[in-house]
């Protein structure tokens, strides 16, 4: 079975930036955005609408047309839903059986339950991670700190939400993952070095 | 400065275990029990006795006597406690200086703060912990299920009120590790040998 490694991240803590060092180090497929891109492409939506679709909440129920029917009517929008959802759930597995791979989010971990994959959760203190966006904010984007802080807050509390939804399990729940990697002390590209190193002893 | 791994653990994980095959792995040093040894003798006192108090509150309040003075009075049972904490503390600073080592337990992660050390929580789901606290016990230590879950909930208790009393943080939580390692489905030998494939890295 191929290596799968799935990386679930706190926003601000560099997970993505570990993910992508990572495969780069053992030389396998890396899959983030990639995701995305090929959902647009099989259901011919744009990619900006898919990926937030894929961030949203991904409950769908059906509406109930009182006083009419009980029995669902056909819903473009519900249909389009599903339809990514269904997408996303194939296009990950397809990843997983082409070859080692590193795969970012997405609830990954989960759908890949059965490829036995090594679970990564990536996280900081607050304050790192506000140093981080901080330092990777361009000209035109100046936030205050409180506003950096009020943020990745805010994209934690969605991606839980996403998360939770979707797994029925708890986002950043320790007993998830099977390894958890604070990078508030250690750098990120030292730290990649050394969790590849892991992977190494077995080849 | 040496490179000192300190390893905190759930009841039951195979944390200790693990810091010992890293230890023999890495061929650096490894105190666990031994640092119950040194205070004993160092104190004169008891090592089952010295081990009741590594594991007991630490938070030290001096008698009161109502009625006849609010100045401290001699007592021999408080100050052997003192004098036990205060050598818990000195020897372990003093084995981080002698050489690279790996430490088990006894707060040893807040006591080096100032020695950076690399800071490992292992745990793993209930389950796996029972199973593997009843596979290690003899012929005349039979538990069931339920006593052996009660036990690990128990000894966990006792450590987290330890912790968090000698640091004035909070046992468990993530942000006080660099690393989290999940033993419910990777094998104790396995990662041991991965987690030293990390440390090779940075040699």
């Amino acid at each position: 079975m191929n290596k799968i490694i799935t990386i679930s991240r706190e926003f601000g803590s560099g997970g993505r930036e570990l993910g992508r060092r990572l495969s780069e180090i053992l030389g396998i497929a890396y899959y983030d955005q990639e995701i995305i891109t090929e959902i647009a492409n099989r259901t011919k939506l744009a990619e900006q609408y898919v990926d937030q679709i894929v961030e949203k909440q991904p409950l769908v129920s059906f509406p109930i047309h009182i006083g009419r029917t009980l029995y669902p009517v056909p819903n473009p929008v519900l249909e389009q839903r599903q339809s990514i959802l269904l997408q996303h759930h194939q296009i990950i597995r397809e990843m997983a059986q082409k070859s080692d791979c590193v795969i970012v989010g997405r609830c990954a971990d989960y759908i890949l339950k059965d490829f036995s994959p090594f679970r990564i959760f990536v996280y900081a203190e607050l304050e790192s991670r506000v140093a981080r966006c901080s330092s990777r904010c361009t000209e035109n984007e100046k936030y205050s700190e409180k506003e950096l802080r009020q943020k990745i807050l805010s994209v934690d509390k969605k991606r839980a939400k996403y998360y939770n939804s979707y797994t029925g399990q708890c986002w950043g729940d320790i007993l998830n993952y099977d390894l958890c990697v604070n990078t508030s002390q250690q750098g990120i590209k030292k730290f990649s070095c050394m969790i590849a190193g892991m992977f190494e002893q077995i080849k």
